[in-house]
């Protein structure tokens, strides 16, 4: 690409990002009932358009075949009629939940007589920028609709068909009912130049979510002029106290660890009061090792248990998504704060206790999204904390942390209404 | 600076930040009772080393006046007795705030027994990075120590001799207090590059605040891999609907524009519904000229009012902070929203009518962050907002917009209590 090239692409993303903003101002007056049967319009067109958005995909799986993709990467790519449909009902389901655009979050009036109210508006352009899954793209463009922001969607190039086939379809419906043609945008090109330029267009852009591998948050967070919101790494930890119910304590660690290795919320170092060690551990490793679970154990550990793989410093801060996990005998709650507090992600931490003061010191002093007692890391979800519907998990620290829904899409603005007040 | 002073700056920063981080963990977990002790100490310790604070602004005083720095620069450079008790005081204040870290801000309990609750916790490390003015070492320390965060300073180099002075009185007091001496740090290298190593340590710190001018705020929001919250300009309207009272828009006009005009949340652009501009206008400049206000008029405004300078496109851009004011006619409301959220700076913006209809459509189109019925736009402060304090005004949509309290410099974590449950 020559210098009149670049110049070319960044006109045409200025535009198309300038064209988003404007859209947003619509977008963000629009009332819950017309944005609900937009939602309900674009669900049923999906339904209805089964065979071109399977062909679009076809085609994507033939090249990334002929690429000699990952079958792992095969397998996210992959759209059926099942995984249509479900594209659909989760857009129904977005047009069910209550409006997050207009709530008054607190309102007071000051002894001058003004009266002020906070109140939630949509934050405006939001980009997006993601890999393969051909889903992400009428998720993304549903919650970000909902919320009232104009979207920018950048997915990954191995699923360019598929999700261009998705983006027709839904963008007909927007156009049909009469909104601007950029609430919803599918940024076509596919040079990499093309994400550096978007990233500096903060004056058009409000917020940037990458969503994908650690390689492309890193970039995305290093060349961003535009705030960011990430989900980084899901390095979850089970901490057992010694005042633990055993039978509590291993049903939290098989569900945290086995019932769905891949993903952020599932437990990648499990923490061991050293009073209990002995009683505890061989019987949980024996569990594990059970359900095939490859153990990685500290000296403390490997004491107690023969035969087990040694735990490097890298393992405490691996996030493996696989079945294996790190084990540590530790000294005390304090240990096992600092330990998580060093090497976690600040995202999911739980502590297995029955002893009260000792949950509200963990709850207290770890630094994560989320922090629980006596549950399993897997609940860090959305739908598990009711709020029906998903963006990402965010395990940064500003503005939405855990967990992100219809509500963490908005910002606030305040309205002050007067009767000809001046500052004295 | 050569690579290897660089290679020592970097860790020696490096060292700092991380410290900073470690100590915030203490400091998260403090009473509000001990924190308001610590202010009440800082405060009074500042009361009692007047004259020592005092040797050291000559200092600063002196350089700058050797510089030949501008008179202005100089008058915010001065330090006297009554502007030191009045940073002594700003401390008590802020002890006598509620503690923002603990807050309860929602709970609920879900269908499978789990109790969550989203509870505010503090962000961890905030960078503040500002220029001459040395009342704000003690504001800034005052507010994020209330706020549970540990702070890391970063002063102009005119005023390094007055901060010093000042924060080695306030870090006597951490330190008397046990508590560890990271909690507060001032960065005493007054390189540029140490801005530039600060601004990539996102692993240490998890919020950078610039103040100061454009030019420093575009610096670091270009370079900074830290969240930033800037306030970037003020560029006020008030808009005088036809349907407004004339005697109350005049009142507020001049007070946006002349109270102090020097300050972001003065008026810089007023636009006036063409109907009532032949009644309204003549009589609302020359109340303007008579206080010395230059105006510059768009052709409409010329027409009406001989002899006025010409507002080009840059005037509707310009933050004047001065006594200038662009003054615009406009055909409708829609127009003078377009204007606002076209060349505005997403600040403080009023409408001026007895239109209810009219006066909604403004507060819901109007995407800045105080939007204002009837009100002067000089309220939009945290004081005036009855927030008790405030560490600076965002014109950014993300975490806080607006007048930023003590909450504001909060985030928050959720809190997960179950009795053993599990994902099925």
């Amino acid at each position: 690409m020559n210098k009149a090239q670049r110049g070319l692409l960044f006109k045409k993303l200025s535009k198309l990002a300038s064209a988003a903003k404007v859209a947003s101002r619509v977008l963000a007056t629009l009332s819950a009932e017309k944005k609900n049967s937009v939602l309900a319009g674009m669900a049923d067109a999906l339904s209805a358009n089964m065979d071109a958005i399977l062909a679009a995909n076809a085609q994507d799986l033939k090249n990334a075949k002929k690429k000699g993709l990952s079958q792992a990467f095969i397998e996210r790519l992959t759209l059926t009629d099942k995984r249509i449909n479900e594209m659909a009902q989760s857009l129904r389901e977005i047009a069910t939940l209550d409006d997050p655009v207009g709530r008054q979050i607190r309102s007071w009036t000051r002894p001058n007589g003004l009266s002020i109210s906070k109140v939630s508006v949509p934050i405006g352009t939001i980009l997006i920028i993601y890999e393969s899954r051909p889903n992400v793209t009428s998720d993304c463009i549903g919650l970000c609709f909902k919320s009232g922001n104009a979207v920018i969607l950048r997915g990954g190039s191995d699923a360019i068909c598929s999700n261009q086939a998705i983006f027709a379809i839904l963008e007909k419906i927007v156009l049909a009912a009469g909104l601007p043609k950029c609430v919803i945008t599918l940024v076509k090109e596919i040079d990499r130049r093309a994400v550096d330029i978007l990233l500096s267009l903060d004056q058009y852009i409000d917020l940037v979510m990458p969503r994908g591998g650690e390689s492309l948050i890193k970039e995305v967070r290093e060349k961003s002029k535009i705030p960011v919101i990430k989900h980084y790494k899901g390095i979850c930890h089970v901490f057992v106290d010694e005042s633990a119910d055993f039978a509590m304590a291993q049903r939290i660690i098989l569900n945290a660890k086995i019932q769905r290795p891949a993903v952020c919320n599932a437990m990648e170092t499990l923490l061991v009061h050293e009073k209990i060690a002995k009683d505890f551990l061989p019987t949980m490793i024996e569990a594990l090792q059970d359900a095939r679970v490859e153990i990685r154990g500290d000296s403390a550990t490997r004491k107690l248990v023969k035969g087990l793989k040694c735990a490097t410093v890298e393992d405490w801060s691996t996030e493996y998504l696989d079945l294996i996990l790190s084990v540590k005998v530790v000294k005390t709650v304090d240990e096992a704060i600092a330990h998580i507090n060093h090497y976690g992600s600040n995202h999911s931490d739980t502590i297995v206790t029955q002893d009260n003061e000792c949950a509200d010191k963990f709850l207290k002093e770890v630094d994560s999204a989320c922090v629980y007692v006596n549950a399993s890391t897997r609940f860090t979800d959305g739908y598990q904390f009711g709020f029906g519907a998903e963006i990402g998990i965010s395990t940064d620290k500003l503005h939405a942390r855990g967990p992100m829904g219809l509500e963490e899409l908005t910002t606030y603005k305040y309205v002050i209404r007067g009767s000809g007040q001046i500052r004295e």
